[in-house]
């Protein structure tokens, strides 16, 4: 089942996250994708800490959102993460925002490239690699 | 000449605007955005709060960015800004940051809904359009 | 015992949080103190949301942080809040943030005015009024 | 003249500053103080990014700011900055922000200690600290 293959992160909008309009800010939920994903990271066991320990960065290239509704204070934004490609020194990541009424907030997709502690576009360390080809062949079986 | 058919702002990078690798946080170029078409809008003679007083909301339905080069604390950024299409009650608005040594820093555009009072989707006030429909077109004979 | 009246929050420091020189930007702790007193609030069955449905909106009139260590990315803040003081349409909190290895990292406090939907400073609602009073009794005399 | 001792820095407050409440988000200002002491420092001929060049950081102790008046996107907010006191490793600025409309808005105070690159306290460069007495000096004259 497809809904298996996404992992859930759940964000309580801060007072800071809003401006004038009452809503959530366009930009802050890009910080909503940096939460998700680390998150989705920590739970294949491989944080951004450990692997930033290991010498390698994760840099982001590319980010794109499209902004379906909106929320506002308090709300509880689910968010939905998983790894949709990965070659090479890239990953990209695919996201859905949805709030507590089931309303679709916000699509988007983020890519990554991986680099080394000399700053140079580097393969995928082993272990990271082989975690994240698993899981999306086991999206593709599903 | 293309060139002069971008509005152009000079932005200084904030300590609060970077993170810990030392550069700005992806989701911080956003602001910029924000801030690069807000001057385009107020050297329009149209500034937001003007809009935003005679009922009028711009609303972001579209963002994205590619980041292609990084800067750190204190540097001044150049974010060039156009309008790039404008159809019934959206208009789409393209960037380009680049650093002062002329470094491509990122590439990006956002879409955008005008809604009234009442938070419907609305045609852009007619003052408005004339101006932007002007602009494009001086911007295709160019 | 005095350390049953403190309300506990636990706060994942997130990228967006940190600055240039690997730890939490030093503004980023307001944002902290926000969560932890929403969150004392909603402890109390008086959650911001429904003050604010009801009429009435807490501004800030003061804040003060004093910065003894430091976190990064990635640190699980334990922030301890409490109410110190209540009288007229004043009310003080105070906050203590504390890192996993029980590291002091912040003290500090706010003071906020109670003002109704008019704009204009007013007693507290009898509710949350008697909710506080009982909260800081039970503080003295433990 | 006291006038004469404080620097003057503008800020155009941004989408993003604000809040649901339509006004600057408190813990905001205190990234208004970071830039109006960075642009004092680079005034002096000091600027931060230079003393970091130099193996020196100055690390904020403490941060404290009352909350007098409000104001929302687009307005423009001067902020006034001065060096209040320099004793061994340590400097405290002062601060008052004031709107358009001459309405004070925030008044506060920042004490920031001098590391070196070892993260160790230490006497301010002596480049520094002549430069910061003199100004002091003057301001006692005055």
């Amino acid at each position: 089942m497809l809904e298996d293959e996404w992992h859930e992160t759940k964000i309580r909008v801060r007072y800071k996250d809003t401006d004038r309009m009452g809503v959530v800010y366009y930009g802050n939920y890009l910080t909503f994708l940096e939460i998700s994903r680390a998150e989705l990271m920590r739970d294949l066991d491989l944080p951004y800490s450990k692997l930033e320990a290991e010498g390698y960065t994760l840099v982001v290239t590319e980010a794109a959102a499209k902004y379906h509704g909106n929320v506002g204070y308090d709300a509880l934004v689910t968010v939905r993460t998983r790894i949709a490609e990965q070659r090479g020194a890239r990953v990209r990541f695919d996201y859905e925002m949805i709030s507590e009424e089931k309303k679709l907030l916000v699509t988007g997709h983020t890519v990554h490239g991986c680099i080394n502690s000399a700053m140079k576009p580097t393969r995928f360390p082993e272990g990271l690699r082989k975690l994240i080809q698993e899981k999306l062949k086991s999206l593709a079986g599903s």
